[in-house]
């Protein structure tokens, strides 16, 4: 057992330090999508490998057909020592509209925005170079305390991850073995508000397809063929409502196979977060859940699946009026899984829930738009239990488990090639904003952020 | 009472002149749509005025801010004597794609297609020039015959009909009282086969209307918001869904009112005519009638009203997949109404329905395209019975009252601006290529339409 109070002391020792550090990676324009900035790219993977070469790591440039890797590894206290493997990205979003930034994206700065309340600004500094050298700080005071790290940890950075990680999959798959931990943990989340910390466990899967109705083998004018003729909309429109019933249920057979009810705990202590509908949807301009009737907003988004339509298009869309009878409709559908629904059996049932729905002289026509299914952590799991405690331990209000409505692809990567969990941990704001102007990082989050961290490794270890 | 035995005689006797006097008019290049021909236009509207003055019409080319209208009148016979408003027009559509054409478009020739069956071809062979002037034959071997008319005429030719007529309502309403007859005689509609002519007694209406549903204030992610925002492709469908029941009848309330059963007579005179589901819909690809079960694919478009769904769109419709949810989704929705449907209601009534639909949190906005009543002659007016006798005398097989399904703007306009019905007869068949290359009208239409005309105007004064 390493003492953690040490650590943190010298963490709080080490703050003004530790902001010059994120300052420089700051100042490195390492904007992946855009082909002009691939030097700045490798420059901020070499800048990484130096720096966690200098507090011990074993650390090195990993090329690949795009932007380079930044893996690193550093043993643990004994044999027998979890291992965990950190993933961050050090690419960062463009920076256009320019104007519209306060100071330079690429000279970050401390400001206070608000009395008592400061903040780092630069592109990045949320999303998510501040974020992974939170976790660099508090490896970096283990050392220097105790001379080692409380588990062996492996560290993987990714230089493509905001310009749709091409080249990770293939990597993962050829490093397996080195890069394979006991879980891993991502730190590409954020808090439920600045008092109160966050673990995520849960990521809805996804299964998205097109449907296309055919049915003349023409467009046909409705004056001549209405009444006769099929009409693909009243075709399509008739499906696409079939799917929910009055309770906002989805009605393909077998759609709620694999859903879990969420555990009595969990809602409560998702109720006691205090987001209403009103709160969570007054935002967009409703108030009203369109999910199914009798659960809280937060239950809906985080652990119910949903069968939404994400675009329809059919027949005469122009201006004005076409007395048309379109000879096909269209429409992208996506269904969210949670726990242990399965892709293809949902893809599946959805296409024989439609099939069945095609009058004998139409048609359909499906074309697949990916699938995944759900992340779900346990909710008694031990490593989460004791992150939970530890996060609870540095922020005034106890940590929170909560869910995600959409799919960090990361984490479904690690579960299929590494064969391995991640724990989702971070400390980024509502307020961040991140990928737009004046994206900014609470200097709380990065200080308690390196803490926090640091309390992990060493609630990990007992 | 003026025998028609001779007159009949002198058409036949003057056929070959009538022929050459058509080709006169076929050669005058008179595409409304085109200003380059406005001066052929007038040509075209001059020479009718002289032809019809060289018969002892009172004839005129009278000016509208387009191309001109030709108005004329003859006495009758005596002061008591039925008068009839004789419309047709004088324009023709343009004539590309002329490589397509297999001889010159405007000049007209007279060629055998098949054994025994010969055609005039040209542009507006049978659109419309042919087809008025049979009517023109018809009163001019009456005057040859009789030196006089057997009923009170006036005719009307239009310049603008293939280009949206702008200047035909103004012009009704300016001479109201100059052209009001006691009905009027439309010649733009055809047979139904070569060997069975055809009445047109009903025109189905029309009222067309936008919807557009409104949900949350800007597109949403639906990872984040799906399960608790509404989606307006969903709202949209359910409502789309909801207009009709399961045997494909309309559920708006009221939708019916005013919608009559078609007489059991008319009905058998409809299924005699053989066209069955498979015939009707087969050309298209289709076989399966959409319209209200229990009733056979002419009824559903002649004479039952409907509500088809033109356009829809909503959200993401470009490649791939976008997991979005969208702020608005909107449909183009039209009604074909029949008999004494009233617009008016059916659109409050529809825009009733769609509210009652919509979820408290969102809106619909709604965008009105035009509405107009159903025509609809009565099965037993007397002289709609004398036309079909007349018909019936003339051809092989009797006469058939059939309807509409779409509609024919001026039938409307005589009905609103002179108070007038209209009958709809004309000899056009299927196959004459009307707007497209190589128009020709059939010499047996052109020979025996003009004879059917002058038994129509002799059985009008029985």
């Amino acid at each position: 057992m390493l003492p953690i109070a040490p650590v943190l002391d010298r963490l709080d020792a080490n703050l003004d330090q530790s902001i010059e550090r994120l300052f420089g990676l700051l100042r490195i324009k390492s904007i992946s999508t855009d082909p002009a900035f691939a030097a700045d790219c490798r420059k901020a993977a070499e800048w990484l490998v130096a720096d966690l070469k200098s507090i011990g790591f074993e650390a090195s440039v990993r090329e690949t057909p795009g932007h380079p890797m930044v893996v690193a590894h550093h043993e643990g206290p004994s044999a027998d020592a979890p291992h965990v493997l950190f993933y961050g990205h050090y690419d960062v979003q463009p920076v256009d509209p320019l104007n519209l930034w306060e100071s330079d994206p690429f000279d970050p700065a401390l400001k206070e925005i608000s009395p008592g309340r400061k903040v780092i600004t630069g592109r990045g500094a949320s999303d998510d170079k501040g974020q992974l050298m939170l976790f660099v700080e508090a490896c970096r005071a283990y050392k220097q305390v105790h001379g080692k790290l409380p588990c062996r940890v492996s560290i993987l950075f990714e230089g493509e991850e905001e310009s749709g990680s091409p080249s990770l999959k293939p990597f993962l798959e050829a490093n397996a073995e080195e890069l394979k931990a006991d879980f891993a943990m991502v730190c590409d989340t954020g808090m439920w508000d600045r008092e109160t910390p966050a673990l995520c466990v849960g990521l809805r899967g996804l299964v998205g397809e097109e449907i296309t109705v055919k049915a003349a083998n023409r467009d046909l004018h409705s004056g001549e063929f209405g009444g006769a003729a099929a009409n693909p909309i009243r075709i399509l429109a008739r499906i696409l409502s079939d799917m929910h019933d009055d309770t906002g249920r989805v009605t393909i057979p077998g759609f709620y196979d694999g859903v879990e009810e969420t555990p009595t705990q969990v809602l409560k202590s998702w109720e006691a977060l205090n987001e209403t509908a009103e709160s969570f949807l007054g935002e967009v301009g409703l108030s009203i859940p369109s999910g199914e009737k009798g659960r809280s907003v937060l239950e809906l988004t985080w652990a119910r699946p949903t069968a939404e339509f994400n675009g329809i298009e059919g027949g005469y869309t122009g201006k004005g009026f076409k007395t048309v009878i379109a000879a096909q409709a269209s429409a992208k559908v996506s269904f969210r899984l949670v726990h242990k629904q399965n892709p293809d059996k949902i893809r599946a049932a959805f296409r024989d829930f439609v099939r069945a729905r095609i009058p004998a002289d139409c048609s359909v026509e499906f074309e697949e738009h990916g699938g995944s299914p759900a992340i779900q952590l346990s909710y008694d799991s031990p490593f989460l239990t004791k992150a939970k405690q530890a996060l609870s331990d540095e922020w005034p209000n106890p940590a929170v488990m909560l869910a995600m409505g959409g799919s960090i692809p990361i984490v479904g990567d690690f579960q299929t090639f590494l064969g391995m969990e991640s724990l989702l941990a971070g400390f980024a704001l509502v307020d961040d904003r991140i990928h737009s102007p004046n994206e900014k990082y609470d200097l709380s989050s990065f200080h308690k952020g390196q803490r926090s961290w640091a309390r992990i490794l060493d609630a990990l270890t007992r």
